[in-house]
């Protein structure tokens, strides 16, 4: 029989790096799987100012910073998407496109994805003026001119926190009416900072070799223009990167895992972290909270099953 | 009328610092207010290996860098001790020995003190060699021998953990028995690694320049001893800095101040989080991930309440 874990953490952002961290300062045997990167959404961001401990870091930097002593406590490290996790009487099995792996708990940790306007400059620019997080880089921009675009409740939200920054914040949407709620709604529409652009798609985020400097926009009558901007903030959706965890009946309808304060799921010795989890708020901060949570959970489930 | 902060943070540790730092960020007006030097319990950690991003940081250091930032986002610091605070009609009142000062939020991070025996070389030896928190500290100790102090839960508890890494384990102990719950005892009794001495009280930690080397004991019949170790742990309470607080009941009967997931109590507009929060892990990456989610629950209720 191959080797069995204690715990196999899935995914290495920092919420995944720190459930490892703490289960292996526990003395557990843990495997942390991942399909990329470690860092996940950190290697996403250019500055970070919200991480206490730093004043500013280049998330790829923090990333490695995060990840480098895991060895040093003895975490293993391997690659692979996972496709899917069997939860059976004594172990659960995590499958992925190549591996079988055997463990006695399993921390979820795949975060989400923002989902892309996929058009010209927003890979090139990512980091450089177009963001997917108000609260995390709205006070780069003091007195600039923003665009958001989008029209749920994300998007207005994040709009009217922007104004506490930008001199002008330009909501560009597809449509001709927002989706956010009405009370939302009504708190933009009486913000003298927010302008709306209906109708209209942006095709294109130019700027030069440092930063955005403006987009160019479409209405659905074919006239096409170009608005200035310092930023561009996407708020078209954002993704749980939970399929493969489906067939466990653990998520919401939108795919969220639920857990309680405790990072547990509805099923024993499988826990819940980071981006992935149905929660308010999305930060390096919050993740690697619930990483040393969960981290500690899972040495004390450990102690119960095997005593 | 003196001037009116959107929101005072009471207490300038982890969580603290973290709820100023997003509440500025958020550009609102922010007073961090602390009776001592930043940092809180960091500052008595010798080297912090468990707050992901740094391999390895002296306590004091990581205080100064959480700290450093936060005047550059506008947060303003003052000195004092908290005696009491007032829920009025429109505005929250802050009174410390010297000032009153008026709020429209309170984020409440006081932390809880570790009780200390108060005898020779507790101070002396703080963090070279004595430990208030096994999970923190356990990872240093691979193969050692360990001292525990107590007899509850948590003494108990930890001493269980403490075998992972250390050869041998004493719990010391002042009555004839264990006040700890029955599995724990019985876990303990199981545990080869764990031995007892009872009706002992440590009269002295002694050490060399670096580290605890040794404690001197004493029994019930006055029959004195000395026990080589290279950590002593110490777990007779811990306790929640609460009293200024405790007129607005928003605190469970031991004092720990009870909130929901979003940091609220049951003042609308009063917020606690970090260690003197009801809670089950307390370390520095749960302080930041509260001090995060309560820095923006202050600007929900602030937008909430003035639009």
């Amino acid at each position: 029989m191959s080797e069995i874990y204690d715990v196999i953490v899935i995914g290495a952002g920092a919420a995944g790096m720190t459930a490892a961290l703490y289960s292996a300062r526990s003395n557990l045997k843990v495997l942390l799987l991942e399909q990329g990167a470690p860092g996940g959404q950190m290697n996403n961001i250019a500055e970070i100012e919200n991480y206490p401990g730093f004043a500013s870091i280049m998330g790829a930097e923090l990333s490695l910073k995060m990840h480098k002593p895991l060895t040093k406590f003895g975490v293993e490290n391997a690659y692979g998407t996972v496709k899917q996790v069997k939860n059976q009487q004594k172990y659960k099995i995590v499958i992925t496109e190549d591996m079988i792996y055997t463990t006695k708990t399993i921390v979820i940790a795949t975060g989400a994805v923002y989902k892309r306007l996929n058009i010209s400059g927003e890979t090139e620019y990512a980091g450089k003026g177009i963001s997917y997080c108000a609260i995390c880089d709205g006070a780069f921009f003091r007195n600039k001119e923003l665009i958001v675009i989008g029209g749920g409740d994300s998007a207005v939200e994040e709009a009217i926190f922007l104004t506490r920054f930008a001199s002008q914040v330009t909501i560009i949407h597809r449509r001709s009416a927002l989706r956010a709620q009405k009370i939302i709604q009504d708190r933009a529409f009486a913000n003298a900072k927010i302008k709306f652009l209906w109708n209209t798609i942006v095709e294109k985020i130019q700027g030069n070799e440092r930063s955005v400097t403006q987009v160019r926009i479409k209405n659905k009558q074919n006239n096409a223009d170009t608005i200035s901007c310092k930023g561009v903030f996407i708020y078209i959706g954002l993704n749980p990167f939970s399929k493969p965890f489906l067939n466990l009946e653990i998520t919401d309808k939108n795919g969220w895992i639920k857990t309680d304060a405790n990072m547990k799921t509805n099923i024993p010795g499988i826990f819940a972290i980071g981006d992935v989890r149905k929660k308010t708020l999305r930060q390096i901060t919050t993740a690697v909270g619930e990483g040393s949570i969960a981290g500690q959970q899972v040495y004390l489930y450990l102690q119960e099953i095997e005593n």
